[in-house]
């Protein structure tokens, strides 16, 4: 069990999108004590990934979007039931469900599906990135290129960075910005307080295409700090090494969130 | 043929689809004039469009992205083979196929595919709007929603223009933009060079689902004016009627592009 079972969890995904799917465009939504948003899919999803994990692997620890929390050993799970709440609510199509695996406080299995475009990504510490059933190696972006590609941002980007980058999306979904990075089809991707279950589904998948993150300030991203589910301080930049000081450096922050 | 034949409109976009589709995600893109992207899906596509029209309708005229220009009597074809081209060239979803039927200056019947989602949208002066068989009436958003809503925007606003509207997004293609807002998912749109054959597609959706555009400085836009190909000189606010005036308070100018 060094990477876990792939084709277990992209089962469990799968499972897991129906649910998700089943009341998509109409869902109710409640706001959380920081004003985002979930939804009933969130917890059906969140109890249904938990359930699954526990009869499989009855002695590993648990952490979730939705306030699930299980202590294990050795190997923790980190879970997004919906990435992109937002996005799902209003009826976009970028949101899916995230699964990491890691151990100590090494993201091994990352591994995230959106239902609506039935998009799979996965990768492990040795195989992959996979979308769908295609290998994504040499798709990444490891050029310059502002006439094509766009830097993916937060929705909120334009009130707090000034970006010199010329086109910049905002999709709904952090791992979504994640694999479209591995993927060639952003150029990188600025990330706001990022959480430990969206980098342990999304980080596999771009580090395994070539990718990297780390602080817009430069400094290194220690995904340790991040293992009780708190946030990550200051934004990240994911690209290409061979990019990704270029891209900071047309990132300057204008105001305090 | 007060508003064209929505059956036959409505097959020609998914035969149009599918040409699309057979060469997404790795197309070979050129660049026009103006730095805008084309692909050879987007040549293809006219052609085969205008051949469609000429067959059925030999006496109306056609206009279209990528240079048709047929002189015609009293009715007009406005065509946009790929709206978001820059989309569909690194693989995201929000692209597709507009088709827009015009009687002098007044768009009569509008349709707008989106081959990889599989949405279609359509309206005509007396019916619809559609999201497939789906009629979406009530659905546009009319009163202020700053909390899951967000404002379609370019993908080169942040450098444009100054936006009070918490969340932004920019998904990549115009006339997706207009049919989100029709659904309810954006709040509204702003768009800049629009061109005719992205209204005149847009526009009997919005407008059926209850929205209307006008130009940022609050004119109205005038159809006529952009018979010609050219793109609108000012930015445009689509919106319900309710909305439009706020959300375009929201919105300042703050560089020439």
């Amino acid at each position: 069990m060094a990477n876990g079972d792939v084709q277990l969890i992209t089962w469990w995904l799968k499972e897991a999108g129906q649910i998700a799917l089943s009341c998509f465009n109409q869902p109710q939504v409640d706001f959380k004590h920081d004003n985002s948003p979930v939804t009933q899919a969130d917890r059906d999803i969140e109890s249904l990934l938990v359930e699954r994990i526990k009869k499989a692997y009855p002695d590993h620890g648990i952490l979730a979007e939705e306030g699930t929390n299980v202590k294990g050993v050795e190997y923790l799970w980190a879970l997004d039931p919906i990435d992109g709440t937002r996005a799902f609510s209003v009826g976009l199509p970028f949101w899916g469900i995230a699964i990491g695996l890691l151990r100590q406080s090494r993201p091994l299995t990352g591994a995230y599906y959106m239902p609506y475009l039935n998009e799979m990504y996965w990768a492990t510490e040795t195989d992959g990135p996979y979308f769908n059933d295609r290998l994504l190696r040499g798709a990444i972006a490891t050029e310059w290129d502002d006439r094509l590609r766009f830097l993916a941002v937060p929705s909120n980007a334009h009130q707090v960075y000034d970006i010199g980058f010329p086109r910049t999306r905002a999709l709904g979904s952090t791992v979504a910005h994640l694999v479209y990075v591995a993927r060639g089809a952003a150029i990188g991707a600025l990330l706001r307080r990022v959480s430990l279950w969206e980098l342990a589904a999304g980080l596999p998948i771009l580090q395994r295409a070539g990718g990297a993150i780390r602080y817009l300030s430069g400094a290194p991203v220690d995904i340790g700090l991040l293992m009780d589910g708190r946030p990550a301080p200051e934004p990240i930049v994911a690209a290409h090494p061979d990019l990704i000081e270029r891209l900071s450096k047309c990132i300057e922050v204008k105001a305090v969130e």
